[in-house]
């Protein structure tokens, strides 16, 4: 039987999570089972079981294949790195791929609570993040808060995803600069959109 | 066994769609379990379950049967009816079976054609009457839009529908006052929060 180290291993590893994926991403999580990702990646059911034993954790982390980078790394002038910010992760929900990822996190995250810790870490993240660079904007001056700068991230990404996953449209510049607007009153010494 | 075709197996579907509405109505979401529907429709639990293998989906269809009460019938001042309006959709969501409900919409109208049409239906219906109010609003001299109409309901519910269904927090009134403020400039007229 191959061991963790033999390059078989690792090979129907990385077969099984992109057979796990693509069945993600075409038929949505329900198909992550052993028996079809078994079938797609070409190899032996038991193959499967002896990596994930359970199949939402294959299922978790197909899902955490699909990067989540934002809010990282913030730049000054606040407003223009929000927008890109923002932009990226309305361009981001565009995609079939990630819209099946939110909803299932958010969707499993009810009755699983290994699913629910990382729905609780990634939202804890995009939170914190956009939190902190905000209160940096603040004391810079360059804006002043309408709200409290933890409920920045529910302001400013709730819209977008409203817009992918219950209006299936793709969110537009006018809905991100509304968001961008929504946070606070800008200085005018920050740049206004071009 | 009754088959699909079988009048027996379409009596049951109905006898069953019609008990989880009846339940629905009379005690709300929680009340839509196998259990109960079973009881109320007078059939065995395993024919639920043949039917509606998960009680979520049940709801959903027996929730599509049910005129939506929101963003109907819109009131002067509409600053007031908008904040009534998305404080009773703020509480919904604060409901377990509701964000069940709407992350299993979301998420199943990915793969499931019917699902996905069930879900333009509601977002269009949601859509539809929150521009409606709005674009009356314009017309009256209360609000100056910042945003094209159609584009409210994402910027309105978008916020609530993130901080429950990925942050899993209740919606406060600060996040309900800076949607409603982004959605425009109200008219000093219009009655600002008590």
């Amino acid at each position: 039987m191959p061991t963790e180290n033999d390059p078989r291993f690792l090979r129907s590893r990385e077969a099984i999570l992109h057979a796990a994926r693509d069945l993600l991403l075409e038929r949505g999580p329900a198909a992550v089972t052993h028996v079809q990702v078994a079938e797609r990646a070409a190899v032996g059911r038991a193959t499967v079981y002896r990596h994930w034993p359970r199949a939402e954790l294959l299922l978790m982390e197909a899902m955490a294949t699909v990067p989540m980078p934002f809010f990282s790394d913030p730049t000054v002038p606040t407003r223009d790195w929000l927008r890109r910010e923002l932009t990226a992760i309305a361009r981001q929900l565009d995609l079939d791929d990630v819209r099946a990822v939110s909803t299932t996190l958010a969707g499993t995250a009810l009755w699983d609570t290994d699913m629910d810790a990382r729905r609780a870490q990634f939202a804890g993240v995009l939170t914190d993040r956009l939190a902190a660079a905000l209160d940096g904007a603040q004391t810079r001056g360059e804006i002043t808060l309408a709200i409290p700068s933890r409920d920045a991230a529910a302001l400013a990404i709730g819209p977008m995803y409203y817009r992918s996953t219950i209006e299936h449209s793709p969110t537009g510049t006018n809905l991100i600069e509304a968001t961008i607007e929504a946070l606070g009153t800008w200085s005018t010494a920050s740049s206004p959109r071009q």
